[in-house]
């Protein structure tokens, strides 16, 4: 099949990748579209050591599964693989598995392929109301949708985002919708005017108020930010860290003590919250996409997406476009739900 | 007056010190007895620019207040002065007004030396069942108990606390009373021997299991505490920062986010519930005490307090013992409250 290749810092485009095998319990899923995000650079920079197909944001279409009335459904999926067995999933937090792997990031292939394998249990079927291009943007949706779960953020909060791209972008909404007091420090004129068309009020870094804000959440991903962060943040306010870092930082631990400031690190969220919130349109990411390309011009892709101020661009396979469904003769059966494959 | 003058780094002990002169809204007090804290070894070492009487743990007795029901009263102190007039304070965090001074610490002498002034309103009123032994560790105790008003602790948790010195060893009591599976990481023989004795289960910082604690609280103030910390806690675990940290630390802020640490700094907390838990007899911190020395002892308190696993050196000036009340020239008529002193 076609796909992107990641090794050592390399990202080839190849058309003679195998179809994945399904393991128990998973299901095989064609690619419809796929997005390229934040962490999928920070891999091809080498900040996590992967090798295979990158890619975690997508939109499938199944095409086997144990249970046949997966089979033909529209799905986005969850990209954490987890156990079921270990202490953490007992204890009900599966996203943090201590065996997962996890999508397109730590041993298990991803979504810059024609075909994905991910466990059933981690699928979600997409409502006939919400295009492709809408449902592609799930994922980092949910991850936004996470800082709500973990932070209580209401309409007499000051709130602050630092960093208006691609998941600032998506984050922002997130948070006017909880009436919060928000402001976002966006860097590039792109990003203030989808912001502001939005009725959102932004700012630029060196507009940032000190000491204000009850909660600032940082979304760059550099050690700029989260000094931002800091600064504007009042005592016995709350940071939350919304991006990854390829390097230590040097922190001020004693301005955490002194100033009794809360710093909450955030990953991944559900997706049913994501799932409805574009289903009832309350967030349209259709705005955020910047291009579309096919699969073979997934290095360009990397590339574009990587320009400073750069949006969504998204990849789709020629066969998406070609096929409703493909039948590789490389396809295994899938086997049964097993405990391994437990939610 | 007697009393202890910290000026660019050097620790003097001095008879000619003037009696403060209390403000509008202050009592003037004799101090009985003083505690030696890690924060007044810090500033010796030059962590904070303070010149002038540090101390801010203290057992005293009311010599003039506006209100005449003070006088005569043996007291503790709340440590922040607040102005009652910001938009910190409006917001009911005190303790961190923008304009605060602190006691021995920040723009307002301190507990080593004969008088301290403070406002009446930092003033609690010390029951007659605690002696002055154990009421000097209420600032630290209720610092202590703060961790509980910022984190819900209780009994399904496995709790770690990495350092058991002066603060670590009232932690320590206060975290087993909410029943919480707990053990400490202590350094030193005389530190395990005392928390064994109240049944609370130590180990040393290489027996500390990765990736167990659903808390670990950090109060070492070192960077290789926050650095087992890190490694102790349990995805999605939280993080305590008990103590100060004299240089910034380097940080992996992207297992924060990975792993979705929180991280809470803790700082002061209220006086009423350390003195209820010394009153009820529920925590006995004289079995702390390391040694009481005379206030003109006063450098050399300091060098054995910062002795490796020194437990808590007490300083009382020699009129606390000679007299019960003293009435030098130069105290000054306490004015009305005010505004300024609201708490």
């Amino acid at each position: 099949m076609q796909g992107l290749w990641l090794d050592g810092g390399r990202l080839t485009y190849r058309d003679d990748l195998p179809v994945p095998r399904p393991a128990a319990g998973e299901a095989l899923i064609r690619v419809r579209l796929a997005g390229i995000c934040g962490t999928d650079l920070q891999l091809l920079a080498g900040y996590y050591p992967f090798e295979g197909i990158p890619g975690h944001e997508f939109v499938g279409e199944v095409v086997t599964a144990a249970d046949p009335g997966w089979v033909g459904q529209r799905v986005v999926g969850e990209i954490n693989l987890f156990c079921g067995r270990c202490a953490t999933c007992a204890a009900g937090r599966h996203r943090h598995c201590e065996r997962r792997s996890v999508l397109g990031i730590r041993d298990h292939h991803g979504a810059f392929a024609e075909y994905l394998t991910l466990p059933v249990l981690n699928l979600h079927r997409i409502p006939d109301s919400v295009p492709d291009e809408k449902a592609v943007f799930t994922e980092p949706l949910a991850a936004a949708l996470q800082i709500q779960s973990q932070v209580a953020i209401g309409p007499d909060q000051r709130v602050l985002l630092i960093g208006a791209g691609r998941l600032g972008q998506l984050i922002a909404p997130t948070l006017a919708l909880t009436g919060c007091q928000l402001e976002v420090s966006a860097r590039y004129p792109t990003q203030r005017r989808l912001l502001r068309a939005q009725g959102i009020p932004t700012l630029e870094a060196d507009e940032i108020p000190a000491t204000k804000y009850d909660i600032a959440i940082e979304a760059t991903g550099s050690a700029d930010g989260f000094r931002e962060a800091c600064r504007a943040v009042r005592p016995a306010g709350t940071i939350v860290l919304k991006s990854t870092y390829r390097d230590s930082v040097a922190v001020d631990l004693a301005k955490l003590v002194v100033d009794e400031i809360r710093v909450v690190g955030s990953r991944c969220g559900d997706f049913g919250p994501a799932l409805d919130l574009l289903e009832r349109g309350l967030i349209d990411p259709a705005g955020l996409i910047a291009e579309r390309l096919p699969l073979n011009d997934g290095p360009e892709a990397f590339r574009n997406a990587a320009l400073p101020g750069a949006l969504k661009v998204l990849l789709a396979p020629l066969s998406a476009l070609d096929s409703p469904h493909s039948d590789s003769p490389e396809f295994a059966a899938p086997g049964r739900g097993t405990a391994n494959s437990r939610r």
